[in-house]
């Protein structure tokens, strides 16, 4: 298989639609107004587990388990949505888990590790020491590595967001996603597409990795060892898009990259908690900051607009350092 | 009419169920099992204007309008969220509103009022200079006033929760309430009552409030020139129960009060941000702090359990006050 198809984010919606919430889509009539066009906010804040990752984290348990039934557990490294998710997912299946945590990441987020059971491994906080762990692990225990982003069931797990945007949404003209890895991107893009709806997709990213340079010269332009992003759109730190994720990206998606910057990542957080009410992490907020910038040039001549608010796992104390 | 009853509340749902959120009634696994009972979250944060006091207002109006045709607008005394429900109300039916604000209230209250093209007072801070203002006013313009609370129409029009409520949750043992001027527990005790539902309606009261004394006394015992209430529960900072809503208070709810304190809201908030992911006003975590405090006490047999989430309307840099 070289990329996922429209067949396997279908095979995907059907494998996990029992298990995972759908989501609410909101809209907002001041937003719209502000706006002057038609928002749909599909929230996967009320996801379980509090992000879209459980997705992708649940089709690719259940699909590995469906090819082997004597698979005994599952590993990650991720101080974030994915560990918590594949740790949903696994307990979902009754399966063992092991996520690999960075020595440095929150409390809060190891303890949302240890409510599904999973057993938290701690590491250095460099990218390198968490794959050389996770692969000694992986090694010695025989469970399963499930990538966060680059791993085509969980490409394809994320892409049955698409699907519910697609029964929901009426007359959808584009929707916008934020891009770490790009799991969730090429899912998404990949079953509007290959479904052949003229949506648009257009990819937003944070100031700083210059997604706009890959995607113009049609590879991946970014340095082997390059460091995280610093920004407080900490679900899409992750700098480089990942190898099967970008053949979909460049295929299916709109060529104009979106950046944003933390101060508009922000104000958009601000918007949704006081508009919206409902509470984000700030990766949440990055398709909404964009749309507010580019809503008057590149987005112009759109109606009706989707975005994909990612995520709701944030404490109450990381909440007030932003907002203070 | 001595009370309301029944079918006023009937009637004011009839009335204003067009226009009105049917709001989501939201629950969660992990606060389930951690209150060892089912809790469903009756979420008023995401009705019209950020909180139910939008049903009570647009009853009111809507009542007002059918008796008098010529009726020209309406008037009240408010810093907060019923008049912001007010000038929504008002102005769905193209009718003119003034707000009496006091002159410190913070200026997002204010911008919510103009937003629905309500015109702002400034008065003193003191309650008498409050009502004196809105009293002159009324006089000179001849716009028709309704009370946040002590106005039959207005409770009535709050009670219209409880026919969703009894709709939504399944063998519904009881419904937690926060109290201020009573208004919204007065609709919602006569609707279940006066419908034979065997379900049990408890006030909770913010600590100073002595709503006990009053009840065991069977009078309102408060001073005639009582203070607000020193806390973060802005929405029932008023100490006194409104005459009117204080006999089906005291004819239909349970006898034994519930009293929170601030830091007992402030925790119920923070298992609201962080489990529900949804942005609630400190009153709004009201119900949930009692529970969370008389779960193995007072309200120890009971199932399930619905909470009134009355509002949402915070500013972010008042969340980040309460979460810093």
């Amino acid at each position: 298989m070289s990329s996922i198809s429209l067949k396997d984010i279908l095979e995907a919606n059907e494998r996990i639609k029992g298990s995972i919430k759908r989501t609410p889509v909101l809209n907002n009539d001041y937003i719209n107004k502000l706006i002057d066009k038609k928002v749909y906010f599909k929230c996967e804040n009320f996801q379980e587990t509090g992000s879209f990752k459980s997705r992708g984290a649940l089709n690719a348990v259940r699909k590995s388990i469906e090819k082997n039934g004597n698979c005994q557990g599952f590993i990650t490294h991720s101080s974030g949505n994915h560990g918590t998710a594949l740790s949903w997912a696994a307990m979902m299946e009754n399966k063992k888990c092991i996520v690999v945590v960075p020595e440095n990441a929150p409390s809060e987020k190891k303890k949302m590790i240890e409510r599904y059971n999973a057993e938290i491994i701690l590491c250095k906080s460099t990218m390198k020491d968490r794959e050389r762990c996770c692969e000694d692990i992986k090694n010695i225990s025989g469970y399963k590595m499930i990538d966060p982003h680059n791993e085509y069931d969980v490409m394809a797990g994320q892409g049955s967001i698409g699907i519910e945007i697609d029964e929901e949404v009426p007359n959808c003209d584009a929707v916008l996603v934020a891009v770490g890895g790009g799991g969730l991107v090429s899912g998404v893009a990949t079953y509007f597409k290959e479904s052949n709806k003229s949506v648009k997709i257009y990819c937003v990213e944070v100031i700083g990795k210059n997604l706009q340079e890959s995607v113009d010269a049609k590879e991946r332009l970014w340095d082997e060892d390059c460091q995280l992003l610093d920004t407080i759109a900490d679900g899409i730190r992750v700098i480089k898009v990942g190898d099967k994720c970008f053949s979909p990206l460049l295929k299916y998606c709109e060529k104009e990259i979106l950046t944003v910057t933390d101060d508009e990542i922000k104000n958009a957080m601000t918007m949704i908690y006081e508009e919206l009410k409902i509470v984000i992490e700030p990766t949440g907020a990055v398709t909404l900051a964009a749309l507010l910038k580019y809503k008057d040039t590149v987005l112009k001549d759109l109606k009706n607009v989707s975005l994909i608010v990612c995520g709701g796992n944030i404490s109450t104390s990381d909440i007030a350092n932003i907002f203070k």
